[in-house]
């Protein structure tokens, strides 16, 4: 019987990335720190700085995966409203959390904590702090959702102190192989060979124009070491059959 | 009277941008040329090769948004189902499309034309092709859902195609600065510099650890040329008078 698989969303918070102005870095480490843990990204969303979209995608998330990760919004600006939506989300209030608040006493110098700074110790009532070793201002999980800074660095260091508490299953192993075959020419074959490993996800990604990276890239990823073995012996065999090459560039998973 | 926005959702589809083997650059790109036509990107979603998946996305942005713009999956090989997904969506029927399947054999060299390259033909029915200038296996419309390429290149080349038939509505400009100013130190300043100007949304973004890109950069956008121009002004004396100072660094739109 297949594992059931452990799941999660990624909720991206802000209007910069909606813009175009900034380009995420949380979704890809999260989805392979995950993945490292035996928990697979199902779907993300980046959504606005907007009290009730935050709200929706909260609340469709938690109730469908058995994780959710928020980055963005709880720092100190106007724009900073996730722990509020968050809160809102849940129905529960956003209370000062004393905890928070000394973590902040602590890291700023005197007379340096004001008002602004202390909503970032503001957090919705039954949820637990997540450490910010870079600077102070706490995340904080509440029931299976975890909210985290979005400043990259912060936001990796959130996580990391985090992932060893997260239950995974099986984790997810891979190997990418590099074709010269087109996909119209393997597709009839690549798609049997699916059907035969219909426990191996088998995924094809053609490049275009990169230079040194042309030709398609074949990735299966599944749980089990020695059906993954055997679909991708069975991919390379198919591969010299139809007349062209595989070769095999990652490995991944234990 | 504030000007209607006209919005839009992206939806990226792909198991490979999920498990963070392959990092999006098409949302980026979207966001910022629909800005340049006065159409703003107000969420997206990343959703896996799961058909019910890409099906409910779908549902859930053509109601809300004015735009939908899909991207991914329309390849030859068995993981390219946003096609069939959409005419789901839809409750229409996929059909082969005869101008797309003339466009594929006048592509491909005699005889290449296989059964899974034909499937690149198969399009909603009620959908209007749209074109693709690098490898012709067209995207399509179906009223108001674009569904485009994943491969970057092809993606652009088919927007490119299309963005003249977009109805926008007032473009957004933005005013971006670079300000020495911690975001806590001015949070309370700049909370009230948004509720002067209600119709400017005003962004801060702090950056850590980024060498040559320390501080905090405000983004300020808007449709109005006027209130943006004030709204930056404001913000610089802002900054001086808290101790400061402030740089531009930007100026977007017309």
């Amino acid at each position: 019987m297949a594992p059931v698989p452990v799941t999660a969303a990624v909720i991206l918070i802000g209007n910069e990335i909606l813009s175009g102005r900034t380009q995420d870095a949380n979704l890809g480490y999260l989805a392979e720190q995950l993945n490292a843990v035996g928990v697979r990204v199902m779907e993300a969303r980046v959504v606005a700085d907007i009290e009730a979209d935050i709200v929706a995608a909260v609340n469709a998330c938690r109730a469908r995966y058995d994780y959710v990760f928020t980055t963005g919004g709880i720092g100190p600006t106007h724009d900073d409203i996730s722990s509020a939506a968050v809160a809102k989300a849940f129905g529960v209030p956003l209370l000062l959390n004393a905890e928070a608040a000394g973590r902040l006493e602590r890291h700023y110098p005197a007379g340096k904590l004001n008002d602004a700074r202390l909503r970032m110790a503001m957090v919705p009532q039954g949820a637990s702090l997540i450490d910010n070793p870079i600077s102070a201002a706490p995340g904080f999980r509440l029931d299976n959702v975890f909210v985290l800074a979005g400043v990259p660095v912060i936001m990796r260091a959130m996580f990391d102190g985090l992932a060893h508490t997260l239950s995974g299953g099986a984790p997810m192993r891979s190997r990418t192989f590099r074709t010269n075959l087109a996909e119209g020419t393997m597709a009839a074959d690549l798609g049997a060979l699916q059907d035969t490993y219909a426990d191996v996800e088998i995924g094809s990604y053609p490049s275009f124009g990169r230079p040194g990276e042309q030709g398609v890239r074949i990735v299966l990823r599944g749980t089990d070491a020695a059906r993954l073995a055997a679909a991708g012996d069975a991919f390379v065999a198919m591969a010299e059959v139809l007349g062209g090459s595989a070769v095999e560039i990652e490995i991944a998973g234990k």
